[in-house]
């Protein structure tokens, strides 16, 4: 493990690849007072990448700026040897395409010093599988961020069967240093954990729309005005929480247990063991962070109050500028 | 299909049961300027159900309370029979008990007039199961709500094999009048349409911490501080349009077709059959209603941003008062 300075002395990140995630990308770190890199074979890279940020930067600054922030603190460079030049930290975003993935992760192990962190926003492909190429896979972790990256806070960081342990931990203590909610996964696992969830959600409502059973707008409806205005505030774990009253998940799995084995998906539910049940109580123990029930609905009630308003505005504002 | 007054003169509910969703209903009808009439056999029901109108009344008062709403136009009478007498329309809201359901709704059937809707809040049962007791079922619909229903909008409505169609399209009708967001469903569908999604969601994280994949609270964080932020404003649909950057949902499905088959969740995907395609690339045309892909991300970016910072503020004011 080489010697490291401390995150707070990151301040130059290369954006490899400046498409939709890529420029996101580039913009939160912008916002966050670090100055960017990028490369991107396209003809009309260095537009888009202004454009994003551009676009985004209004948002950004409402949500708050670092001090010394510049939209203007980024260079497109002409090649990827250039763009990781004087580069703290590493950002690949290119297309899902693992060959690409491959040889683009090999060439940045190897043009990065040993203290450098190169992570990969892949949406689905593992690390092992990614870091094939590279003669020194050590530095490669995945650092998975959500559409739009610069206002999305989740990224999951999980390394390859090779990369080096302090490397996965570096990337998320960078990422939590920038204001990233940052998941350290301990295996590699399809579709991290996020992608997995949604990915079952839209897997369902596909079936759905196939068989001719909901319309992709009763879909969206069904969410967004359903269960959708609560996942902000609380996940699919602490939602059931609630559900059970004031006995929570325990109440919830004792009572609720059965309807696992209906079919109301094509998803088959796993066996709800003891050890199961134990474990989703005392999940959402956690995820509740001790705090009672009252507290809970309180909190929710207020927060879909809110989130309502906020959605509604959001609307409203889009159709008077129309 | 006897003579109907409009729905603006249904001024009476009965609200048969007065649990967590019973009391729920009750206290937005309530603030809805409905009186409403209820009943349940739990000795301390009437305490309950106090307790949860004065609970919500606040967030109601915010959401805006209709003319001559009053929290106080509520009674718990005796019997079944007593709370429907005068009711114009009838919500049930009894424990998920299929038995129960049976006799009640026969019951609920039998004691209202010939104009009189009769709704059941079930989340799982098909109508035609639940309505097998009743000598006249055909004034019998499922009415489906969300926690808290004096909060989250969605109410699916789905009748049985042997409810009238006047009765779905009146409860529709009624709901939205009350400000409801109404998804009339063409067939009886296990989960109905939301809780499938839900479900979904569900088992596939209850299957990561059955396989010590993922705990509860990232499972939770994974969905507050990643896709869920987006939920409220864009349902599973046209967050995947998005997706497709200018392309949009056609986009997506050509390019990324393909991740469909992989293992990124347990639930099996559908073959992507070109009707299918077609079909999701017009309903997120629906569902986009017409607007051009930058007004979307616009709407995304203005309505994330506003979720951000509703959900702190709910979070902060709890950490206040407790």
């Amino acid at each position: 493990m080489p010697e490291l300075r401390p995150v707070t002395e990151i301040r130059t990140v290369a954006c490899i690849g400046a498409g939709v995630i890529g420029a996101g990308w580039a913009a939160y770190f912008l916002s966050r007072g670090l100055r960017v890199r990028a490369w991107d074979p396209a003809p009309d890279a260095g537009e888009k990448l202004r454009r994003v940020v551009d676009a985004a930067w209004p948002a950004l600054t409402e949500l708050g700026l670092a001090d010394g922030a510049d939209p203007g603190a980024i260079e497109l460079l002409p090649t990827v040897a250039e763009a990781v030049e004087g580069a703290d930290f590493v950002q690949e975003s290119a297309p899902e395409d693992l060959a690409l993935k491959r040889s683009l992760l090999a060439e940045l192990a190897a043009a990065t010093a040993a203290d450098v962190v190169v992570a990969s926003s892949t949406s689905g492909f593992p690390m092992t599988d990614m870091a094939t190429d590279a003669a020194d896979p050590g530095r490669l972790v995945v650092g998975h961020p959500f559409n739009p990256p610069y206002l999305i806070p989740l990224v999951e960081v999980v390394g390859g069967e090779k990369t080096e342990a302090w490397v996965a931990s570096r990337a998320a203590d960078f990422y939590r240093h920038i204001g990233k909610s940052v998941i350290e996964m301990d295996r590699e696992l399809p579709g991290f954990i996020a992608n997995r969830l949604q990915e079952a959600i839209w897997r369902e409502a596909l079936h759905m729309v196939a068989a001719g059973e909901a319309t992709p707008e009763e879909i969206d409806r069904s969410i967004t005005d359903g269960p959708g205005l609560r996942w902000p505030v609380h996940g699919p774990c602490l939602t059931f929480h609630l559900a059970g009253g004031q006995g929570g998940m325990a109440h919830m799995l004792d009572h609720f247990g059965p309807s696992l084995k209906a079919p109301w998906t094509r998803l088959e539910a796993p066996e709800l063991t003891p050890e199961l049940r134990d474990d989703m109580v005392a999940g959402a123990e956690v995820s509740a962070g001790g705090r009672p029930m009252a507290e809970l609905v309180a909190e929710r009630d207020r927060a879909v109050i809110a989130v309502r308003r906020a959605v509604d505005a959001a609307r409203a504002a889009g159709g008077a500028g129309a």
